[in-house]
């Protein structure tokens, strides 16, 4: 927004650039050596950079795990937008599908994000807000479902889509955690999304 | 079971009662400490006990761990299970209500049972065995619930069971967490068992 439509696209700078580098090597470590492991001179080492440059960008590492935070729910929001020339009922299933993947493909980041006690939990963090743009997706997916009628037994479209969130982290939590009383976590993750279905309207 | 009618109570012997105290010595420590800060130390300590009095008994600290699960299970399994005199589904509804009542009223223990990577994890061990005593109560509360016709969605009443399950520790895990987009987890919790009711059957 604001920009003429000649303008030309606003140039990455060296400063952007280091930024993402630093990120880049954060999201590294994360990944391969979770959580506990991200410190500021662990990121430092993997980016090649002395750890004064990563206290530079980030503040310290709060400030590194919420820039994290906020890359992996923007990430998480990009997985869950499915093709919109779907019918309501499939963008709905393809996106809670694509929600099980992204936390199985990534699960530190996942971890990072909901795992609770992370950056995410502390409200009017800037994550806590990225994470806001990720749920308005599933508020999405969710008001193609509902009719009218349907809509009535919620405060409204947003408290329908936290008890889809609520039972599909559910699910996830349980499979990343290794933790469950009945075998075949695809199975029943097909089995939850038909009873959200079911269940939703 | 073998015991016959008129046989007394085993009586809880000296070696009984030793394990009894640290055990809820431990679980003192869990609830005002956390997970991170129980320790075989620690449990000794507020048992007034030599390190090698919690060795002797738990083996080591993971053993300490098992034990704690296994009463947290069983204490979570004789919370959900609700009066049997009520119908079924009034019966489900209190049950799910009991589970988030012990969550939040023991979030230490909760994180212990099913926060990942604790001993419940560990499949074939003592605690995933307890855990299918607690998911039995389950089982039961959602086949009151289901009709043969219902039934026929499922791989069987334990997948169904499965499906809850998900759904309320995904609530309560976001909710310990402090992690939500939609204010007012109660009433969240309320219409998430309104969905399941609905779409289970």
């Amino acid at each position: 927004m604001g920009a003429g439509a000649g303008s030309e696209p606003r140039r990455r700078t060296a400063s952007d650039q280091v930024h993402a580098v630093l990120l880049e090597a954060a999201q590294s470590v994360l990944d391969r050596e979770g959580l506990a492991n991200v410190t500021v001179r662990a990121v430092a080492r993997e980016a090649g950079v002395a750890p004064m440059g990563v206290y530079n960008r980030f503040g310290n590492k709060e400030g590194l795990l919420l820039a994290l935070a906020v890359r992996a729910l923007d990430d998480l929001a990009g997985a869950v937008a499915v093709d919109g020339s779907l019918d309501a009922e499939e963008r709905f299933r393809q996106g809670c599908v694509a929600y099980r993947d992204f936390a199985l493909a990534h699960p530190q980041r996942y971890a990072l994000i909901f795992g609770g006690g992370g950056p995410v939990a502390q409200t009017g963090s800037g994550a806590s807000v990225y994470g806001h743009a990720a749920f308005e997706v599933l508020i999405e997916l969710v008001e193609g479902l509902l009719d009218r009628e349907s809509l009535k037994r919620y405060a409204g479209s947003a408290e329908a889509a936290q008890l889809v969130w609520t039972a599909i982290h559910g699910a996830v939590h349980l499979e990343l955690g290794g933790i469950g009383q009945v075998s075949g976590p695809h199975d029943i993750y097909e089995r939850l999304i038909d009873l959200l279905v079911r269940g939703l309207r």
